[in-house]
C-alpha cells in the first residue's frame, strides 16, 4: 500500500512489530486522504491502546478499543479465546487508567463448531466479563461454510470511563522515569509455543488475565505517566513503540527483566527471544523516580504482579533508540521484530 | 447449547431468522448466568440494532453497535465489504435515531491478500465514513494463515449521539401505528445473489447506502415509534420480530410492498421470497397514523428513499404474530426464515 500495492499481506504483517506498523500506517493513510486529518495533523493518530471519545476539545472521559483475535489453539495452558478476547480489550483500556465498563462480542463462526466448545468459550468470556465488572452491551455472530474460518474468531470491543487524573500516554514520559514490568513477561506466547510445538512445558501457563485490579492502585500517584500491556510483539515492541513516540531513550538492564525459568526453557527450545514473546497479563509501567518504589510495592501485593521489578529507565542517550545491557556488560540495541516469530498467538 | 450442546453450528444459525435467534439467546445465556443480569431481567437484552450506553438509571445518550461482515463476493454491484461494513454499524445507529459519531475497524486478513485488494476496501470505508461525519477512532489487524479465512472479514463498531427526543424502540409500537418502507427491499440480497449464481441481472445494484441523512428529518415527528433497517434475514424478520418484541399483530399488504423488477426477477429465477432477502440501505419506520403522511413525504424528497411506500400497520389480531394479504385477497402468515436462504450476504 503506498507504493507497495502490487505486494500482498504476509504473517509478518500480524507480527505487532515493524509491518504490523507499516500495515496499521497505510490503512489509516486512507481515512487521512478521505479528508478527516489535515496533513499536519496525520501523526496525530494517537498510536496507543485506546482513544478517547471526545469533541475536538478532548472533554469526554469515555475511551474505547477494538481487537479481534484468532488464537490457536483456540485452548491453551491458562484460558481459551473467549477468556483471552475479553481480557485483551479490558486490558487496553486499563493501562490508560480507564476503568473497563461495557464489552461487545462480534463471533465469526465457522459451520460445524461443536455447540459445546462455543459454550465453553462463551461461557470463559461471561465469566472473565463478570470478574472484570463489565456489562456485555451488543453482539452479533456470523457464520461462514466450513474451511473459510478456523472454528471461531472473535473480535471485541471495550468502552470504560476514565479514573486517572491525568492522560496517561506516551507524550508523558520524559527523562529519568524509571520502567517497571508489572510481571514476568512472554509467558503467555511461550505457553502458545509449546502447545503448538507439542513440547512438554510442565508449569509453563499463560498469563492471560485482567489487569485492571493490579493497576487501578497505581492512579494515586501524579508521577504515573503511562502503561502498556505487552502483548503482540512482546516488551521489546513496547520499549521500541514508547521511545520512538516519545522521542526519547530508552535503558532496560537485561538481567532485570524477571524471565521465568519456564520461558527461558522454551525459548532456549525454539531459538525466540524472550524480550519478543506476548504476554496477556503483563504491563510495562512508566513512573517518576521519586514514585518507583512505592508503585513497585503496590504493584507486588497482587498475586499477578508479585514478581514485578524496575527493568529501566527513560535516558538522554540515542533518543528513540532502546538499548539493552546484556549480562557481560555490553550494550546491545533492541528494535520491533520485522517478521513474524509466532503468528496467531491473540 | 442449553440442551442442544450435543449439536454443532450451522449456516442455518447465520441467517439472522429462527436460528440466529436461537444462537444469540443460548449465548446471552451465559452472560446470564455469570451474575449479571437476575433471572426476571433475563428478557431484558434489548434484542434493538444498537444498545445505549449509561448507569442503570439509563442516563446517557451514547449508544454503540457491533457487527461482523464476512460478505460473499467481497465485491458486488454497488459496493464492497469496505463499504458494506461502516453502512451497516452506521445505520445500526441511524435507525435508533443515533447520529453515527465514531467508527471502530476490526480486520481479519487471509495472508496472501493483495495489498491493492485490501487498498481498495480500506478507501471505500474511509469514504463512506467520510460521507457519514464519523471518525475512525480505533482498529486492530490480524494475519492469517492462508486457508484459515476467506481473504478479509471486518468487524466494526460505531458510536454516537442520540438525536432523537424520545428513544425509539419495538416498545413504543401500538395498535394502529402505520409502517412505512424506506425504499424497495431485497436489493442487496438480489445482487449478491445474481454475483454468486453468475446471472445476468442488468440493473441490479445493491441498495447498500447510509440511512442517516434520510432518516435524521423523520425525529421532528414525537409519533415516530421505532425503526429498523431490514438486513440479514430481510423486512420478513424484522415484521416478525417487532410483532414479538412487542406483543403485538402486524398486517401488511403485499401489493403496497414496492419490490423492483429486478428484485423480482432474480427471486423468479432462484425460487426467493423477497420477504426474506437482505437489504443495507432500507428501513422499516413505524409512526402515528395522523404523521404517517408527512413521514412518507420527507422520506420520498431523499433520492435514496424516493419509492418509499406504506405498507401496513399494527392490529388489534394475531398478537405476536404477522399476516400478509396477498394479491389474491387472503391472509398468509409470515414467520421467520428456520435456515439459510443465501449465506454471507454481510
Amino acid at each position: 500500500m503506498n507504493g507497495e500495492s502490487t505486494g500482498s499481506v504476509t504473517s509478518g504483517h500480524g507480527s505487532g512489530g515493524r509491518l504490523t506498523q507499516q500495515l496499521t500506517r497505510s490503512i489509516l493513510a486512507h481515512f487521512e486522504m478521505a479528508g478527516f486529518e489535515t496533513p499536519d495533523k496525520i501523526s496525530k493518530f494517537e498510536m496507543e491502546d485506546c482513544a478517547f471519545i471526545g469533541d475536538d476539545a478532548g472533554a469526554s472521559d469515555m475511551a474505547v478499543t477494538m481487537d479481534g483475535f484468532t488464537v490457536s489453539p483456540h485452548d491453551f495452558p491458562g484460558g481459551n479465546i473467549g477468556k483471552l478476547a475479553v481480557c485483551g480489550v479490558a486490558n487496553d483500556l486499563a493501562v490508560r487508567g480507564v476503568e473497563p465498563l461495557y464489552l461487545t462480542l462480534s463471533l465469526i463462526i465457522e459451520e460445524g463448531l461443536d455447540f459445546a466448545v462455543l459454550d465453553r468459550y462463551m461461557k470463559s468470556s461471561a465469566h472473565t466479563a463478570r470478574e472484570g465488572g463489565m456489562r456485555l452491551i451488543a453482539g452479533d455472530t456470523k457464520v461462514v461454510p466450513h474451511g473459510m474460518a478456523d472454528k471461531i474468531f472473535i473480535a471485541a470491543c471495550a468502552m470504560g470511563k476514565r479514573a486517572s487524573r491525568q492522560v496517561l500516554g506516551t507524550g508523558n514520559l520524559r527523562e529519568g522515569d524509571i520502567l517497571i514490568l508489572s510481571t514476568s513477561p512472554g509467558r503467555h506466547g511461550a505457553a502458545l509455543a509449546a502447545a503448538r510445538f507439542d513440547l512438554d512445558a510442565p508449569g509453563l501457563v499463560s498469563d492471560c488475565a485482567l489487569l485492571w485490579p493490579t493497576l487501578k492502585p497505581l492512579l494515586r500517584f501524579d508521577g504515573l505517566r503511562c502503561m502498556r500491556d505487552c502483548t503482540r510483539g512482546g516488551l521489546g515492541t513496547v520499549l521500541c513503540e514508547w521511545a520512538e513516540a516519545a522521542s526519547v531513550g530508552v535503558e532496560i538492564a537485561e538481567t532485570s527483566i524477571p524471565v521465568s525459568v519456564e520461558t527461558n526453557s522454551i525459548c532456549d527450545i525454539l531459538g525466540f527471544d524472550p524480550l519478543y514473546l506476548a504476554s496477556e497479563g503483563c504491563a510495562l509501567v512508566a513512573v517518576a523516580p521519586e514514585q518507583a518504589k512505592d508503585c513497585l510495592s503496590l504493584l507486588r501485593q497482587n498475586p499477578i504482579s508479585g514478581d514485578a521489578a524496575i527493568i529501566g529507565r527513560v535516558v538522554p542517550d540515542h533518543p528513540r533508540m532502546v538499548g539493552m545491557r546484556t549480562r557481560i556488560g555490553g550494550l546491545r540495541y533492541v528494535d520491533m521484530p520485522v517478521g513474524e516469530i509466532l503468528p496467531r498467538i491473540c
